[in-house]
């Protein structure tokens, strides 16, 4: 994976689609955002591979006293990614390298990977929203000081939208619901089942994984939207 | 990318989705189908990134007098994934190991992969239908015999739909059309965009990539649909 460059383009019909910026997480985020007439801006964000750990884990990782050190903030306030990266071993040894830590730490650790990187491992991932691992696989992380054995926490995370409650009102949509998140353009796809998760402190933001980026390839695109279900 | 488990599977609402076989391209060919009320069940295939190749290109790659030989049967008669595979050296010396040469041969040499192969290999795809090569990247093609200096031809297949004059007719659409493919599931998404080819020595299939694939994830999938535009 590699940093995709991002271009700047106007929609040829009803708006504007801009890059908002870029994560870095894995190397292949991309953040691509538009007016909604709502409170905040459509904003979607192709998600790479990544983890989040506990401080316990990070220290087995990175040593005592181990912190996570900001490599570039992300779009939700607080949220960055970490210089931090670790590698994944699957079952059957087979290894993805320097998988980018997303910070702040948590209480799970978890490992987010699309159904690509679940075909290379040989692990059958499950579908989940973030923290949910009743169930899921684990695997083997590896940092410069030591591993971790997970027993649980790998899974593909459910697509998703963030929304502070005045975009939920706006949209006319319930914390736990679901959208369709609508993309035209040459590759033009609508995702169904886009989990609402509406939460105060957060911007609207769409989340969907590097497959799903391929799939509508936003840097072609010309439009965006949420629609209800 | 390895051999992903094919499991039937029972429709809770309305027909059934059945896994119609595999095709072993690249190694991530998954062929799904479903009935659809017309002359042809509607036949959904994940195309793992492959190569056709000119008998020329073949030789050259292969050896003076080199054939193809048949590994297995595709869906639509006649083609087939062949015994041979070749190595794809991208402009930045990254290397794709092993893509299936699938035969025919033909009187173009065209590699297809998708935007995640893109990314990898620093290839800025060019979304196109086969054949069509004008402005299309080049690369380098290695076999056990020698190499082949590609100067265009590597390409995003257009997601299409090869359709019998009779399931054109079924549909009510025309060659060169444009129809959307609704999968329901977890992974649920509706395809924009998905170019018609009719052909009277055609089955109805549907061709996706893998980055597509892994975005609507067949094996979970309840459902399939061809809607008209």
């Amino acid at each position: 994976m590699v940093r995709q460059s991002l271009r700047e383009r106007v929609n040829g019909h009803s708006g504007q689609l801009i890059p908002r910026g870029e994560t870095r997480m894995g190397g292949g985020g991309q953040r691509y955002g538009e007016s909604t007439g709502g409170p905040n801006p459509l904003v979607v964000n192709v998600s790479a591979r990544h983890v989040h750990v506990t401080p316990d884990h990070l220290e087995q990782l990175f040593g005592p006293g181990a912190r996570l050190t900001k490599m570039k903030d992300l779009y939700q306030e607080g949220e960055f990614a970490s210089e931090q990266q670790v590698n994944l071993i699957g079952p059957r040894s087979r290894m993805i390298p320097s998988i980018r830590i997303l910070g702040p730490t948590r209480d799970y650790t978890q490992v987010e990977l699309s159904y690509t990187d679940g075909v290379f491992l040989g692990i059958d991932l499950p579908l989940r929203i973030s923290g949910n691992h009743e169930g899921t696989p684990g695997g083997v992380l590896v940092g410069p000081h030591g591993a971790v054995n997970l027993d649980r926490g790998i899974i593909r995370a459910e697509r998703h939208v963030h929304m502070h409650p005045d975009d939920a009102a706006h949209y006319g949509v319930q914390d736990q619901g679901y959208m369709k998140l609508k993309i035209d353009g040459p590759c033009g796809v609508v995702f169904e089942n886009v989990k609402v998760r509406v939460h105060p402190k957060v911007k609207l933001e769409v989340h969907i994984d590097t497959d799903e980026g391929n799939t509508c390839h936003l840097p072609t695109a010309t439009h965006m939207e949420l629609l209800r279900d």
